[in-house]
């Protein structure tokens, strides 16, 4: 294990996120909120300081293998989730730390799930620092670090590619993007482009710029925290619209973007995951407009269940409306698509569309060789043979995924709270949604669970934004081991 | 496809299905009920009558295949629980056909779920014949059929082999009892044996014989159909720790029992799928006493607490008291225990612990692999390696098993029940379990869903008794094709 490597990687990282703290703290001092300001300065200066231990300790080798990536990646998210909660408690805006701690988790793994009871006790730099940990979190921290300082070694780029694997989302690095050290900058190029288009849009609408700026943090990060309990209830059908069309956009596998501006338009469309997304998306909002449209109407029915399909399977969990209250089919219809989520390679969390389309036709395979014992079955996505590893690890991944869902909720059910709310709480968290149903719905939270409940979801949602792997490892033994070469 | 020798087992199905009858018929005669008993015999008389056609068209080839078998199971147990149905509709004990279904098609796959809310109406005869075809269905009909009648051809044991997997639970059929023709005869003599000896333990307890023999059916077959709304409360203490005891025993694989009737005790108790079993038994009695303690005392609260996790864990579904009103805890781990459910090889229900067992140690290997990825890992249980076409086998069937609780589970939600009843409904259905929470608790019922509702559980039962795949293989293209040789 290279841990001086890693080291250096958790410094630039610490140094990378005091950096974004410059703004929160400017907009602290703009609007007044001292004890915001040196929340954010103190934490800043911790940060600088902590980040000059990779000076004391410097990479010698700059060999960085697959294990060495899950740690790295493992750490970086403890430490900015730890770190960047100190501001909420040094300002007092979120007093307790275990609060804290779960809100800023919640931010940078673009869960949204908030324990913000009164929004009036909020800063407008705690706002602002909150709905850019999902900007962060969403295309990650990590890959932001490669696409400013690529890692170069004598393997090329695959130390690159290890980090990339263990902090991007899906069961594998994009095929779409080349696999150069370019792609990491290409990824936030497009990512920063379209959170402007997004800010653009949602200015034109009226917005204040800085609910435009929060708002499209959010959006872009499939994050969801908002700036007040109505979510975005309380904007014109316009800001509404606006904000379900871009979830969809930035809950496609960001490759597609990529091809487009490649004019490769026939490979681009050519991805069952974007299709089966799209209509899947579809078929959900027909559904649920369905059921709500007794309740709403036809236009404001057909806006709200559009929103809420999209904010669920993008994994943002903004809200219109209290959907809590809707009819049990929609509602139940909901929770499903919370476990299916966004496309590979997007800012969207949940089990991804491509990890289904492979399970579904693995599954089709086992059903042909219980027939066929003597036929060697294959799995065809797009064209493209996906290999045995990919499968067993995808497979892997849902043991894992169902078994994290069956303890966590048994473990919420300390608390005494209902059943409905910790299944849709572990389901939530785990897939970076945000809102449940019941007590942790769309105007409920998560506020009143106990220290050890908000624990076992802290844990569930760095499970999910990393997806599992990368921290389970850190229990396998052997992984503290020297590397043997 | 070999239709012929289909017909011609299913045609031996009904005749034995028609004799077993005939005990249930006496009864209604000897208690005067005279519906019922021309329900019996109209009924007996329909299947003897369509058990002619296989003179008609007589078996020429006896080849038979694992899709024949598949498709073998699947028919049986459909066309047993329709026909077994039609006694309560003819006696009018239960008017409506799709209850008197439901009720029959529990009955069959061991569930225990009911839709009777008067047990008043229910004759002796129908008792005595809902129990029954707890016990038949437990281990099997068509185990019962291979029993007494071997099917030989060119090919030795394995065409009978074919059928004891499509009936069989468990991801392999044991191999801990040896695949010869008297497998299927070996395990009935040790079912009947373990039965015979419930009945006398309960006869003992002063329960009357005919209450004594519903209930050795109903334990014996992990089904939980009980005569009473109570189910074993208005039982004494000893008559529920027999009861208790019994089930543990009946989720126990019978090759366990095999081999210690060979006096093979080291073979026996070398079985991690037992202790994994005895353990978590241990755990989760010592985990619900300890939240019940305070309600019942240390002597109930340890009787309820080790009868219910009992009840759950092997999938009969009995109750002394009604766990719905328990503590949270309590309910949310009895119902991660309906999801592991009893050993593989026993009569009971459930995702089964040898799969557990084998998930948690593939879930390991892929750990180990993606840290080192050009190791080759193995998976080994009890000193074998397991192959890998066994672990494919078993990763499909999780998958299966996700897809069916998530859609079922939104398909019920049409019926604005609620979430939990939902849930809890279809895992208890597809686990063969019986009650669940909230609507469906073990005092509540299942008989105020609507009927497309009652479709949907129905098929879940018969998905989880044969085990998913059987089933589905009916709708993979090209199984009813000719064969090819």
């Amino acid at each position: 294990m290279n841990y001086r490597m890693i080291l250096r990687l958790l410094c630039s990282v610490l140094r990378i996120v005091a950096a974004f703290m410059i703004p929160a703290a400017v907009i602290s001092l703009c609007y007044h909120e001292m004890p915001s300001f040196w929340g954010f300065i103190i934490t800043m200066g911790l940060m600088l300081l902590l980040s000059l231990t990779s000076f004391i300790f410097p990479a010698r080798k700059k060999t960085f293998y697959a294990r060495e990536a899950f740690v790295l990646a493992s750490i970086t998210w403890l430490m900015v989730s730890v770190l960047g909660a100190l501001p909420f408690v040094l300002s007092g805006t979120i007093p307790r730390f275990i609060d804290a701690l779960f809100e800023t988790t919640s931010g940078f793994t673009t869960t949204g799930s908030s324990i913000v009871t009164d929004y009036g006790t909020l800063t407008m730099g705690a706002k602002y620092w909150r709905s850019f940990t999902h900007w962060l979190g969403g295309m990650g921290v990590l890959v932001f670090l490669l696409s400013i300082e690529p890692i170069t070694s004598g393997n090329g780029s695959g130390d690159s590619i290890h980090i990339m694997r263990a902090e991007s989302p899906g069961p594998q690095v994009s095929k779409l993007v080349p696999h150069t050290l370019g792609s990491a900058r290409i990824l936030y190029v497009i990512y920063i482009f379209l959170t402007v288009v997004l800010f653009g849009f949602l200015m034109a609408g009226g917005m204040n710029w800085f609910d435009a700026l929060t708002t499209a943090f959010g959006t872009a990060g499939t994050g969801g925290f908002a700036n007040s309990p109505s979510s975005i209830g309380g904007f014109s059908p316009y800001i509404q619209w606006v904000v379900a069309v871009f979830m969809m956009l930035f809950g496609v596998n960001f490759g597609v973007y990529y091809l487009i501006l490649q004019r490769q338009f026939k490979k681009a469309f050519r991805n069952s995951e974007l299709w089966m997304y799209l209509i899947v998306m579809l078929a959900a909002t027909a559904a649920v407009f369905f059921c709500v449209r007794p309740e709403y109407g036809t236009e404001d029915g057909l806006r709200h269940s559009f929103f809420q399909v999209s904010a669920i399977m993008t994994s943002t969990g903004f809200a219109t409306v209290d959907f809590n209250l809707w009819p049990q089919f929609a509602r139940h219809l909901l929770v499903a698509l919370m476990l299916m989520g966004a496309c590979a390679g997007s800012t969207g969390g949940g089990f991804k569309v491509s990890r289904v389309i492979m399970l579904f036709k693995s599954l089709q395979r086992e059903l042909r060789r219980s027939l066929h014992p003597n036929t060697v079955g294959r799995v065809h996505i797009d064209g493209d043979t996906v290999s045995n590893d990919t499968i067993n690890n995808t497979y892997a991944y849902l043991v894992a995924y169902c078994l994290i869902i069956v303890f966590s909720t048994v473990l919420l059910a300390f608390d005494r709270t209902s059943f409905e709310t910790n299944v849709t709480a572990v389901i939530s968290c785990l897939n970076n949604i945000g809102p449940g149903l019941d007590m942790v719905g769309p105007m409920g939270g998560y506020a009143d669970f106990s220290v050890f409940s908000k624990i076992v979801l802290i844990l569930n949602m760095l499970l999910g934004r990393l997806e599992i792997f990368p921290m389970l490892i850190l229990f396998v033994p052997g992984v503290w081991k020297k590397a043997r070469n």
